[in-house]
């Protein structure tokens, strides 16, 4: 009798916190529609293969997200659905490595040689280098409905052409994934709401840096559900789009 | 015997790690210098105050890091160590509720009201209003070394002219502290560092937003650690502006 | 007879000339939608009233687009066609006296105290203030249709929030007027324009600073008919919005 | 006697006008130190040989003007006196030809093929294009104190890395040269003086469109003027780095 009640109570407690989070977490929603589109940060070799120099940080939370399988699913859906796809790639030049001042992640991807290309005349050793796509995704990115913005230079894309790319075919819309979690796709999700976007974000089709103490992809899941209008599982993308089709 | 292997092990598992991690976390450093302000995002009542509209979600982690007399402390420190301080606050107006798009705590922000003010030619009604400075902080803002920015309109400074009056003051290096810790300081923090500025946080200086299964405050001291090129304690910062006065 | 050819020659040199200059200019045209807004710069005493502190520079052009008329006619079509208006304010702060360094213009407004204002949080004085609307604008500004932008800073919407609010009303064209034209008029057309948004000007709803050797009306009209997708005058705006209407 | 009171007021008038001229265009003038660079737009085929798909709009003022020249003096000056140089070029890729909307010269420029290239990971065939360098200034771009950002891809420095490139070498003042001068030199004047940099023009080692009705020189002179710290020519910048350097 005692734990009937404790059961109850359990249940009412929870009942009234899932509200009361639903009232503090509002989940604002997100319509696919002819003005959306998929915008990917860095399908790259360095962030989502084993060979990859940043494996190490991030390849735990890669495997457990199921990134890799994730974002190549949002390739398929994308060609599937007809929605257009931005890729925004980081590349590192030899004249990035003469910087003055770095933040913690960018002095450390300086030091692993992440993303480095000679510079943006120069592609001999490009092929197969860990700032080349990911193998499987070649064919998904060399299509005519994918564009490919300049490189971002730290995090986001203030320093490229993707937000004018996204205007100049009218799109208002952006469903957001890619590498790395709390880094880039956390930045560009930032910038693009502040350029006037609506942004949802597929956050199992992300990945993010962890080390002691530090959780980047609880980091990323924490501030995509604070943010954005609306958090994606891969699954629940495919699944609006089905019914969508209709 | 075994018990000292195991400690042994412990203690050498610990140091491999601490190694690890500096390897995986540089910590790049900041020097402060002449050209070096404190940037603090909204030191305002809907926040920091117990009555505020916002202290349910942020209050325990505000209460935790002592956010309230940390702020205070800097606002002491700028002025006994001639540090400029720039202000970057959060104001809604009248029209700001008419957005035909909001993501999610921007739609909580509008929802309870917070920061309203009914526009920038109107001053009834604001003083002691949840938009208005917390009543202990009004004798250090209203000083000749402390700017106030235009306000911001989502949570970064791209709406408003902080970086503008940054530069118009030949200032390159930034310590940034304020609320909310997640939201507005840490992209605060990204906008700054893709604007070229060195950028270093108050992590205890901050505090963010709870709630079940997403804790904001873990989150932006994350991102702090990995994207600035230092996070500071107020009490470090402290220790560092007197050791360098001598 | 002689000159009945020279009259032929000169009319086929015209059209033929005609006929380059378009080859060479050309006018991509502009739709007039639900999803385009005027944008007024400036609509200020400073600028368009004969007390204001700059119509020694910009008077005569003022007067000889009929910028005055002009502007409220693009009022009064607001109105009658339901298109939103967002005005984009210029207003100097006290601490904005204390920059470091300055362009010519900007150095010359700071001199003469153009658009000076205590700050955001003080209106004693404004009224009736060189930074105050024009008297004959209040009633068209004072509408649940305009929206006031924060103050740009120096010419362009780079420091404000226009960009922003235009977006979150789900805008993305833009027909651009006010004061100054080579100035902030036209900073705000390069700037929206890198923004995404298509723009047309009405080339005679703007006036410029001229100062012998430097005639800044004939550079904005040359500026605005390179640049933007239409140049309008209030007439054919006018014609075209009627017409439009049936 | 009539005559010499008509010259002698004619004088008078004169130094009067020079003098309130001054009063209303001030000169604030631009020290080069160590934190100046300088920026060049669009050092390219297209615009600065007479081969080039521009050449008929441009090719006048360039002539006039002695661009070619005078950009290679500032490459040489630069070399000489130890001044970085940032190069800021314009190119076109495939998929920039999809765009749904532009302004007039855009439209014209892409109308012509100019600047086009591939994409930024093919370079076949861009050798000795209009998108590449001219000729004669292979040799100074090819240097170690030479960084060439990402492209433009309006008219300017919004969509590429500049900024960030100049702040991470502690760089904020910028001697601005290229072409076009009331396109893309004036688009990255104003925008490097939005984001506080200190920006000087070099008049004369610019060049503009010209058409009939519209003088994009004049524009651009105008514009430098009533904006920039200062405008040098050629000759003047010349002599101020030598006697500096004594």
């Amino acid at each position: 009798m005692k734990n009937l009640f404790k059961i109850t109570f359990l249940l009412m407690s929870n009942l009234f916190m899932s509200l009361t989070i639903s009232a503090q977490l509002p989940d604002p929603g997100f319509i696919i529609d002819e003005y959306t589109a998929i915008v990917m940060t860095d399908p790259q070799h360095d962030f989502l293969s084993p060979e990859g120099v940043a494996w190490d940080v991030v390849g735990k939370s890669v495997t457990e997200n199921n990134t890799v399988e994730n974002l190549e699913s949002i390739f398929v859906l994308a060609k599937e659905h007809g929605i257009p796809v931005f890729v925004s790639p980081h590349y590192y030049y030899k004249h990035d490595h003469t910087w003055k001042f770095e933040g913690a992640l960018e002095e450390l991807m300086h030091h692993i040689n992440m993303f480095d290309r000679e510079d943006q005349l120069v592609v001999e050793g490009f092929e197969g280098s860990g700032a080349d796509w990911l193998e499987r995704y070649k064919k998904y990115i060399d299509q005519d409905y994918v564009t490919v913005a300049s490189p971002h230079k730290i995090f986001g894309p203030e320093q490229n052409d993707l937000s004018l790319q996204l205007r100049k075919q009218k799109i208002d819309k952006v469903i957001l994934c890619g590498m790395s979690g709390n880094l880039c796709v956390e930045s560009h999700m930032r910038e693009l709401i502040e350029d006037g976007f609506e942004v949802a974000v597929v956050g199992d089709a992300t990945g993010s840096a962890q080390v002691p103490g530090f959780d980047g992809n609880a980091a990323a899941q924490t501030n995509f559900k604070m943010i954005s209008s609306h958090v994606y599982s891969t699954k629940e993308l495919e699944n609006t789009l089905k019914s969508s089709k209709k």
